[in-house]
């Protein structure tokens, strides 16, 4: 077991108080004297003493006289973090270490590599995955149950695939991207015409690339390029159930939220931040740094740096105006009734 | 074969008329004579002479005199339920029990399940399933075809689980569950903070809680909590293609369409009903018995029984009258028009 | 390596110029001298003098003269087409054949087909799949790895079944029909009804039939009927992530783009185009030849021909008046304040 003062070391601050075992980490309102726990906001304070916890690590932007002097009354350790969020992530990498099952890192017998495939050193390979003709997994890849890979795939090293995933031919993986379940990558993009009635396929010949430091979530469905590539660049961050066309390119250290969907040949920007259920059209651009309200429906290109939402997605403060108009019809229709009396 | 008289036994009613043999259930436009039809609404019986049945289930509500006296001018033997719904749901399992393909009822040589982990009695394993380490089964659990559950998994008796579901480590699944293929339970949570320009991970350790009696549609992702949990009660229903995220609390006995989305941390209460394409944000509280239009973009919390819609979700009947006032606009401006003389 | 007179001959068209070795078809902008570019759209021609290529094929709506005296001074060859996109496919098609892994065309010994199953001559089964008891495979039929394919599922000749399909018992799928992978066919609908303030299930004993000819892009969900069918008419094909419910019908030659959902016994005329994001109540009829916007919401009947959006959706027409209306608000209140002086 750790304690208290071990984690602070761990995450390079002083620690403030008792040295106490610490048994996890746990919410503050419920958790117990031996875990430990963040405070990350101010509002939790208006309930401190309903925090069973004597071991807080505590944002320094949130200390101030009165709450030194509670936790000295009370016997809490604490701990001051200037970036709680990293001190956050770096405790729980420290407390709840990915638990290694040694002679689970292998290749299980029932995974089915093709004769010309190549697996670098160390990669793991879960029961019932297939990896196809050509292919080049990077070591350090884990490729979990029952996952898919198809001909002429690369993979870097450390990659992750949780069970499930679907990887058509020709996609391209970089490092240390992760993968939930579900996830498809590679499916033909939407793209048919009509011919004396019906509906003909136009081949999708083109390939996907995701770079390296993407994380992909649950059930996703990412479309390969027509001609050329549909491409996810590095640091990129996808939820679940999000879908993304053929030919679209999101750029840099995106954060995508679950449900969204992105038309063919879009290209988002970088550092983009897209809240859930948004639809974007096809065949426009979304500039560096622009943020998308929930649920908004995006129909033209957005310049660099705006905050958009609604539908049709308009600047952000526009749209809450357009709201306080429609609020203001009543009083209007009262006015003219008793300007005109009608 | 089955007659109607049996059918009534079966679902404690009286039947009128003479009894038939029964070939099975059908829609009542295009029924065959010899086919029973449940009569749950007043509409169909305006096409009565188009129902070819000559067995009819008819709710006891719609019964009255005009009714009665067509059955008996054409022989048709009727049965009256005070809870159609019921009737036809048991009559359903009566004529079409799920096959039991007795060979079937077995663990599949292909089934891999690890050293530690426990299956109970009973227990059918289709072919190319994996269960992880230290995971427990309980008995009569039925795993199909591909699926795949982690490591520390607890399932409960009687469940079920489509072919192509995942269970990532971890996941603790109720008693008489039911979940469709492509679900995913458990995957990380969409939580990353930004350092130096780059997303970094806050790592996932909490877990998934499934009552007993859920039932959970086809591709859906539940994510884990970050700490503590994400948990779905006892009875509530999951449509297709819906998205929980990390650390949502779903009520007993709540309904949820498909496409649906709730995002982190948010609590929904009992016996809630949310229509299909709704967007939920993160961190608010949905009371019991609340009822949500489809659609609906919910961003702040709703006080026990009310029923929203619209985006933002409001009272419904404010929701209706918004549309109202904008459809007053063109009045206004003819008004003014005419008063003013512009 | 072909030629640019050897497409010209492909597709039935005339070249004009040298004919040129062609290493591949290329997006325009980007292309090298001998990679075949096709010229869709006027936009494209600003830009003329950055197309690399010197192959171009070219819609034959778009030739003039200026454009005719660019070719020959710059020595591009070229080929005029009346149906770009047809020209467009076929070259694709010429260009880059499907790869024949022959060793592949084969029943892995991996596959799992019951003994009361039958599969006609030249099926492929890759890794890891299982076919049911009773279950008919078409001629040609290709079932990638890891696909699950239930009990009584009929499959017509030459359909596709991409890797993590699953396919319920009693489905029946058509001829040339293409499933992409992570999609969901015949699961149960969502029918629940409360007794005692619990929800009992709704038996699901319908089926499902695909028609030929119909794709289904990934991780899509469709729901059996709970009597009768869920029904996919011939040629319509379906983008990614979208939900079908029980019972409704889509007719033929229909598009519906991604993350649309349609809700249970709604039926779905020929020749429709549905958008991304779209929401369609239950139990309504959308006629033929319609089109519905993106993110639209459906709450009541669509009379042939029209084409709608908003939410909910009306006349398209109407729906941009009515934004059109909103915008106004802002002067009704600036005349009112002058007239009224208040």
């Amino acid at each position: 077991m750790t304690t208290f003062y071990k984690i602070a070391s761990e995450i390079n601050c002083k620690a403030t108080g008792i040295d106490l075992p610490i048994e996890g980490i746990a919410e503050p309102l419920g958790s117990g004297i031996n875990e430990t726990v963040f405070i990350f906001q101010k509002d939790i304070l208006k309930n401190k003493n309903k925090i069973g916890s004597k071991a807080w690590v505590i944002s320094s932007s949130l200390m101030e006289s009165e709450l030194q002097a509670y936790l000295a009354r009370t016997n809490i350790s604490y701990i001051l973090s200037k970036d709680i969020l990293d001190a956050f992530a770096k405790t729980l990498q420290f407390l709840y270490p990915e638990p290694v099952l040694e002679n689970r890192r292998s290749v299980h017998t029932s995974a089915i590599v093709d004769d010309t495939a190549v697996c670098s050193e160390n990669v793991q390979l879960g029961p019932y995955c297939t990896i196809g003709a050509y292919s080049r997994i990077g070591k350090n890849v884990t490729v979990m149950a029952n996952v898919t890979i198809g001909n002429y795939v690369v993979i870097g090293e450390n990659t992750i695939l949780y069970p499930n995933v679907s990887i058509y031919d020709r996609c391209v993986i970089g490092r240390n991207v992760v993968i939930h379940s579900g996830t498809v990558i590679g499916s033909d993009g939407f793209g048919f015409y009509k011919k004396d009635g019906r509906y003909l396929k136009i081949p999708h010949v083109g390939k996907i690339v995701i770079e390296d430091d993407v994380e992909i979530g649950s059930n996703c469905a990412i479309d390969r390029g027509t001609l050329g590539e549909t491409r996810i660049k590095q640091g990129t961050k996808l939820d679940n159930l999000i879908q993304i066309a053929h030919n679209v390119t999101v750029g840099e250290n995106t954060l995508i939220a679950a449900q969204t969907g992105i038309a063919g040949s879009t290209a988002i920007g970088d550092n983009v931040t897209i809240a859930g259920q948004v639809g974007i059209v096809g065949h426009i651009t979304i500039g560096n740094n622009v943020t998308i309200g929930a649920q908004s429906g995006v129909i033209s290109s957005i310049d660099e740096g705006k905050t958009v939402s609604g539908y049709p997605a308009r600047d952000h403060t526009e749209s809450l105006r357009k709201e306080a108009y429609i609020q203001k019809i009543p009083e209007i229709l009262k006015i003219l009734k008793e300007k005109t009396g009608e």
